[in-house]
């Protein structure tokens, strides 16, 4: 059996989320599964010297323009939030409180963020939002509200952004595929080519 | 008559070469030309605040693996240059000297220096090696010589480096098609859909 593809994303990335409406779909047609790592891109922007595309100056007018237009290339739901970029502490924690429960179920809330906040326009830095998300597919309010505020999700919030910048992951999406990384959401058709034929 | 494809590029960025190996074929599969505009990334690099993929923390390891494999990916003859990258004065003045003359033998220089440096690693900061690889396509050695070195073709390419900027290229390859940005050769999929349906 295969290892799982590793899927590295920042909640408030656009190109996240539509890597996120297409990847375990892809993987399963190969038999693989996916391991799904929300992590800060805040804190692996202190290493690479990144910064939020809007800070960017030429590259954030670029970017206003190819995220909505690559969301309708990909036929993928989308209005641009405002603000952008936010804060994802929150999701973050409550991702990981709810997969120590769960894998199934962090995932399912990891989609409803991503929609709420690339879709509905809804603040997913405020936590009462996150839970209101989580409890809208089934978890349970006070629960994630305690657990998001736990040292456990607090803790392992930080030790896997710290694990992904030490395997190398400079930016979101970022999947790393039997040892293999690929970068953004316009690597998924090289990511097919190696799940479908190997390495290349 | 549709006006042509803006196709801007630094004749030392390797996605630049990718795309220059698809173009031209992509734009006439839909009655479209496209005007090559080599520009120096270095000038750009002072108004978005980048650098050299090597400088970069992390996306600098990256993309000495992504590179390649988008080479074997996409079928493209490629071998990683060094040094790398390198500064590219000489090709941009030869190019914009060419094209004074003729714009088939510029784009004809520029698909030769393309292969001087990616394929056959030849140092194409070097002026004299740019002279022999003009004079490899039929331009006349005595004569590139001199155009390099002319007035003309020194403030025509800060002039169309300048241009760019100002156009909002903020690297290499950036397409602009009808008015419309496309940054990155992993946009010509976009690219073609604009030209086979029209705006999206």
């Amino acid at each position: 059996m295969p290892a799982p593809i590793e899927f590295h994303f920042d909640f408030s990335s656009p190109y996240g989320y539509f890597a996120a409406t297409r990847i375990d779909a892809l993987a399963s047609r190969f038999g693989r599964s996916v391991t799904w790592k929300p992590i800060l891109l805040g804190v692996v922007f202190k290493t690479t010297g990144g910064a939020p595309l809007p800070a960017l100056p030429l590259k954030g007018d670029y970017a206003k323009k190819d995220i909505p237009r690559c969301a309708r290339f990909m036929g993928i739901p989308f209005r641009f939030p405002s603000p952008f970029p936010v804060g994802t502490v929150g999701p973050v924690r409550a991702f990981y409180w709810a997969e120590g429960n769960q894998s199934a179920m962090a995932i399912l809330l990891a989609q409803a963020l991503f929609k709420a906040y690339f879709v509905d326009n809804l603040n997913i830095s405020d936590n009462e939002t996150v839970v209101r998300v989580a409890a809208s597919v089934g978890l349970d309010a006070d629960a994630v509200r305690a657990g998001m505020n736990d040292a456990a999700a607090r803790d392992r919030t930080r030790a896997e952004t710290e694990l992904a910048v030490s395997k190398g992951v400079c930016g979101s999406p970022y999947f790393i595929v039997d040892g293999e990384p690929f970068w953004g959401h316009d690597r998924l058709d090289q990511v097919e080519r190696w799940l479908d034929k190997g390495p290349y």
